[in-house]
């Protein structure tokens, strides 16, 4: 007998974002059971849930304990599943809610942005022997000391995925507002076009240069190369197939696959710096143990031993970035500190690229064409990124869109 | 050295209904810690949270499944405890919330109404150890199982005075929007008087009778001797002491404690039914399955072997009762079932009654000067009871109140 195929459905807090909504999620999950799949769904809290919990702690507490924070934000997670298993269950057919800790997805302990260490998946197991249908609360973990943790940014969508990967499922469907990965923003790019599938190498680079899902999930995904399918849970169209590159070979033709902008962007300058060792690190260091990532990184030194140094960064993070540089600048000599934070980043992603030469010239000669100046470039051996001035980034976009061709599938 | 004393301080939905309520009650918990007091308080859910869940799960699945609803309503508490334990943060003293599952509390799986069976204390006393003042998310525990429940009516009391013996408390304060017990309705009796103590089995009686706490948490009071201090959170005003006996026979002279009426009665007959054993079983026992609680019993045999048996319920399962009964009454041959929605209970109560005769008479008498008709009458060691029109419920109030100098202190 043929193994009978398990689905993980993740629902995103805009498809359950009133009773309607989650009664029509209740019906996709029941129809994928009557297909025959077995489904686990995973669940974001409703609508705006969670934001209304953070201001609501702001105006109880100011800056409020991330611990007693994080056992806050949890309930969200708890009301939508409980509905969702409820409603699944005023359809006819067996389901049954489980928290975080009761699905045993087991985490670190840093409270807000805490890390799956582990799925114990006893139960679910045993509630799927059971022929129910099991709707797990996302975005939240339990500590080994039963503390409840969330899983921060891109939480409901990692649970899910994590999940997929320790019941083996055989993929994980990710369902949202958004119908798939197309190839720029169809808000910008009229032509945009929506893709069928794509790498995971290059949909982490699509996701951690503009695209609206968290690179986290696709990390995950990669790792335990669990297939995700992105879709909307407002529509019957098809999505995007997000899975290993095996059909790279037979479409190296088309090299680019996407051209994600980020508008989230500043720079900071130190100038004429005396260049010597541990300049370097003497910055980047007291940054990091913030939290706060640095993107590209340019050093020019120029021949009287002094030195320009830029960096970006995300432009919500400017203003703490920039009490942590001054002191240091100060220290290392630096004459002045300058930033910038009207800037943007362009992109343009694909797996064949590294092994094809001339991607790049093509992508600075179609923006120098069209008058827009390049700030900064970084490359990795699948994405080139500029950063241009946020006032011509949409204009970047659809330039470059149409210089490789991307509307045409 | 003398042990620091325990004090376990529970607040109402309408005491933490709101972020500045919120503040106010964590300002109180500091006040009492500095007061050199240990603090374990339980909250409510904040206003009228379990109501809106409750009228959502509806909206989403018609009768929600019970063990769904459970978890659902469990979130109330989570996020008036989160809220809590932040807000007292804030206020410079450590705190931490734990949810029911962490702060040991284990019940038995009747989802809705699920009993107490036993309270584990290690995370509450590590937690104090630390010098954190520990709020605990009332009215929800956990099964074996590890599923959440809820306790029912009265549940978040309940976790309070369970708590309170578990840790060997010094006293539970329960804070609400009334100040205390008193004589009577004060709504309803402008001459009502705040009593300063009252005993755990009067209390028991005029909850049971119309007082607005649950008789559960006194009953538990009760048995684990717990004294329960019942006061408002929005004044400093003194509330009621409910503790042992002890007062007692130093105030025999003021029998009458308090007149609790209760407008949510009905009565149904049978009329006429062939008077033979296994009757009243054939009747109480299929209503007792489906947890409808029978108050008043009276059965009237007359001399031709016919007999009326009338007998009380909650009026707000009336119609329910009304089916289960229909086919009984048919089975056992009653001529005729009638039932009346307009009926109400007053009742005088006071532990030193059974031992001094009159109450009784001095009671019917002064409701008969009144044109009060008694329609049925019941009684126990401490409490006569008296089943009125609902119309003059409120005069027959007044009237006792009067007949039994309640106002005179």
């Amino acid at each position: 007998m043929r193994p009978m195929e398990l689905v993980v459905q993740k629902y995103g807090g805009s498809s359950v974002a009133n009773a309607d909504l989650i009664r029509n999620v209740a019906q996709r999950i029941c129809q994928t059971s009557k297909g025959g799949a077995q489904v686990v769904a995973v669940v974001s809290a409703m609508g705006d849930t969670t934001e209304d919990l953070i201001a609501l702690a702001k105006k109880v507490a100011g800056s409020p304990d991330v611990r007693e924070l994080d056992l806050l934000l949890s309930t969200g997670e708890l009301v939508s599943s409980t509905l969702l298993a409820m409603a699944i269950r005023s359809l006819g057919h067996e389901a049954i809610s489980l928290s975080g800790f009761q699905a045993g997805i087991r985490t670190d302990s840093r409270y807000g942005k805490a890390r799956i260490s582990a799925v114990e998946t006893e139960r679910i197991k045993e509630e799927m022997d059971k022929g129910r249908l099991v709707v797990v609360a996302g975005f939240q973990g339990i500590t080994e000391d039963m503390d409840v943790t969330t899983l921060g940014r891109g939480g409901s969508d990692t649970t899910a995925v994590a999940l997929a990967a320790a019941l083996e499922a055989q993929r994980c469907e990710i369902y949202t507002d958004v119908d798939g990965i197309y190839t720029a923003d169809p808000q910008v790019v009229p032509g945009a076009r929506k893709l069928e599938r794509i790498d995971y190498e290059e949909m982490l680079e699509l996701a951690s240069y503009g695209a609206k899902m968290h690179p986290r999930s696709i990390e995950l995904g990669s790792v335990y190369n669990v297939p995700i399918y992105v879709a909307s849970s407002f529509s019957e169209t098809s999505g995007t197939l997000i899975e290993k590159g095996i059909a790279s070979a037979m479409e190296q033709r088309v090299k680019v696959t996407g051209i994600p902008y980020d508008r989230n962007v500043a720079r900071i300058t130190l100038r004429r710096v005396p260049d010597h060792p541990g300049i370097a690190a003497a910055l980047f260091e007291p940054l990091s143990n913030e939290g706060i990532s640095v993107d590209t990184i340019v050093q020019n030194s120029g021949s009287d031993k002094l030195t320009d140094l830029s960096f970006t960064l995300a432009r919500t993070e400017l203003e703490r970035a920039l009490e942590i540089v001054a002191p240091v600048a100060e220290s290392v000599g630096a004459e002045e500190v300058t930033s910038d934070a009207t800037l943007s980043k362009v992109s343009i992603i694909g797996s064949g690229m590294q092994h094809a030469p001339g991607y790049a010239s093509r992508m600075f000669r179609a923006l120098a064409e069209n008058n827009i100046n390049i700030e900064m470039i970084t490359t990795s051996e699948i994405r080139i990124t500029c950063i241009v001035p946020e006032s011509v980034v949409h204009e970047a976009t659809r330039v470059l869109h149409d210089a490789f061709e991307l509307d045409q599938g």
